[in-house]
């Protein structure tokens, strides 16, 4: 089979999982196809092309002897760099762990490996998932960032260097480099998936995720990945659904709630007039579609989140920063040297607000299958100093609410835009649902342009 | 019906269901009990005794219409005054709130009112439930502490001018009074009872329990109170068992785990004969009891606590306090003046190290049905300038262990002391069943002497 790499992760498990494709050929071909491209894109950090094959070798054993592992059988997936696997450098893309090999697999590396995938290897981030950028380059076009912190993964799943890659958000780093290459970006609720095992940015946030090329591939992944953790008290036991099958039971056209408030005064004229383009095609489509204004003032959470963020991340990095401040970057070293000045008193009033933020914000949910925003404030910038905006994104993940962006069309520039979609705490299979019928409705192609 | 206040809560809520018995004898017995104690022991704040007799008087009309409505129907219950009941004034004993009437009720006093209890006044507690010493005395003898927080109730337990109390615990608020007065103190796991209408201590170790006077009552109240709580993001929606059938199952004599170290050498040579006596005496009536050695130090969360508790209790206090500082007691000032100047890096260290802890001392509890330590390093001083230690308390608060005081003999000067069962999180069936066994087994009737 040729061009196994444009199939999508479901297309591709299943054919391997009914016999009529071997995990080595798929593998070979990523490998092939990363081979093409990684030189100019730098989205990898770590592939061990031995160990790969090896796996994939192992999985195609033992389908032949006693049939698929289970849904992700011999599929390889990449992973951010910064959820430990045993064996295979664990950088963060920093100085610090410049070397480190770990012991042992993160529950959500373990899970994968559990449901049958091959560890394709570790994808470029900014240093520790903060803002310092990275050397990846867009995948629409090289002059532009990818955004970040999860920037390698995004531009990886989007030229088809990979099927999925698993990934994590703190303020927008799921989400933003997902809408900026144009691909499928979700984070699930706070707490559904464990984060043992994943170096940490501010732990009362981060969130494991998934970066793909549709939302049933989305899907597909929390299944493997959802679920409680003996290693992880934030790891919630809340009922999970069959997020696969929540796809194809989807009765209704959704309910939408689209929110200008915020979310268009901080984007540009562009944004503004692609998403009431694209609010209006969903309208056309069936979906019913009301302007929602939300009870409270978004832009009092930035400040929550930025000492919630800070005063985490000095928490963790302090001990080291005192001694060896050079290992760290500019952007980095900003937050770790704020959260180590603030008195604990704001950060616990921040924890408070966006306690009463996030129950108050549940209401907006009311009568609606999701609410609907525009991704980011603009297409992604031709600068490479920055990784971009998540300001789109904070209010909802602050507030530890299920999102996932949706690419949905090109900016004059030919660069993506997209949609977001935000669910209400842990009922992902709504917003999975919602977001998948807007896909097929919209009905977009996106494949970056021929390189090189 | 005479003497009705000697019953125990379950003895008298199965008298007053059948019929037996009627919630006005209940109530006005109990009243007539509180007239005759309550001026020389100080536990009550606020008692409406109007709103109580038509509260039982409305209980007893209900019960002749459609029968009971639930286990505690036409029972009088006391609430620590920092529990908001509605129209009831609720304190704290502070200056702040002293005219506060609260509009509507805390969840565990909702839940309360729905099983049918009468809420009966609210008990006395150090000003906003931390270390100044309340005007309470103890139960047993006029001139020593009835410890603290938790003062009034167990003093009114005690003294039988109640069946039960609802009450919280951050340090040891309910167990060491519990254990100074003679009385069983339960404080289930940190989540397992909704914290909603509390004034909180420290909210991520503030916990809903109760003081009774047996086991069975603890387990029927926690029957009532326990589940998750749409208010209140920390209750938690693990599976509840049936606690009052879980105590009539306990099939064998239970396995201890008698922790020595850290507890011991904390505590004074009467208690460490005592202990070791009633150990002896648990093991002869059938009891499996080894001696176990913790993995960690335990002295080491000393700091973790006090960082914790004065961090949250600045944050709750700070904007009064800086325009009121009069209005609050030297050593709640201590707290939030210490909180005030205190770094947030400290404050999340200390989270993560009890966090650690936590996981670290579960694997403490293989193979033993629950620890048993002395419950205080001594009987209750004969000092109301001190509420008494929690030392021995502090590392399974902090860690969130649902524990529980049982009272097991006296000291030469006739105080009473008691027995503390641990056991691990979200399994409070098999801690009541095991602190059962055990109350049966050692069958020591605790009455306060005759007073005046």
């Amino acid at each position: 089979m040729s061009n196994v790499e444009h199939l999508t992760l479901s297309q591709a498990a299943t054919l391997i999982r009914t016999g009529q494709l071997s995990s080595l050929e798929v593998v070979e071909a990523i490998l092939r196809r990363i081979d093409a491209l990684e030189a100019s894109l730098h989205a990898w950090v770590t592939i061990d092309r031995e160990a790969v094959l090896a796996q994939a070798r192992l999985r195609d054993a033992e389908w032949r002897q006693s049939g698929p592992r289970g849904p992700l059988h011999g599929i390889p997936v990449g992973c951010k760099d910064i959820l430990y696997t045993a064996g295979l450098k664990t950088t963060a893309c920093s100085r610090v762990y410049a070397e480190f090999v770990p012991a042992y697999d993160a529950t959500a590396v373990s899970r994968l490996k559990q449901a049958g995938a091959v560890i394709l290897g570790k994808t470029v981030c900014t240093e520790f998932a903060v803002n310092d950028p990275p050397p990846t380059c867009n995948a629409w076009n090289r002059a532009h960032t990818p955004g970040g912190s999860s920037s390698g993964s995004a531009v990886a799943v989007a030229t088809q260097m990979c099927f999925a890659t698993v990934d994590t958000q703190t303020a927008g780093d799921i989400l933003r480099p997902a809408a900026y290459n144009g691909v499928v970006g979700f984070k699930p609720t706070y707490g559904r998936i464990s984060h043992y095992g994943v170096i940490p940015v501010a732990w009362s946030l981060d969130t494991v995720g998934m970066l793909t090329r549709s939302v049933e591939d989305a899907a597909l992944l929390l299944q493997v990945l959802a679920g409680p953790d003996l290693h992880d008290p934030r790891a919630s036991s809340s009922p999970r659904a069959d997020y696969a099958a929540s796809l194809a039971s989807q009765q209704h056209a959704p309910r939408l709630g689209l929110v200008r408030q915020y979310f268009y005064e901080h984007a540009d004229q562009e944004v503004h007039v692609h998403t009431d383009q694209v609010v209006e095609a969903l309208r056309q489509a069936g979906a019913q579609i009301e302007e929602i204004v939300l009870p409270v003032d978004l832009t009092l959470l930035h400040a929550a989140h930025r000492i919630i963020v800070s005063s985490e991340c000095a928490a963790y990095h302090q001990a080291r920063f005192v001694t060896h401040p050079d290992d760290y970057g500019p952007k980095l070293r900003e937050f770790i040297e704020l959260g180590m000045v603030t008195p604990v008193v704001p950060y616990l009033q921040a924890q408070r607000l966006r306690q009463r933020f996030g129950r108050t914000l549940q209401a907006a949910f009311e009568g609606v299958d999701a609410l609907l925003t525009p991704a980011t404030p603009s297409g992604a910038p031709a600068d490479h100093s920055t990784t971009g905006s998540p300001i789109l994104q904070i209010p909802w993940t602050l507030c530890g609410f299920p999102m996932l962006a949706l690419p949905s069309g090109l900016t004059s520039e030919r660069l993506p835009l997209g949609l977001q979609f935000v669910g209400p705490p842990f009922r992902e299979e709504q917003l999975l649902a919602t977001a998948h019928w807007c896909e097929q409705a919209l009905c977009f192609q996106f494949v970056p342009p021929s390189e090189e």
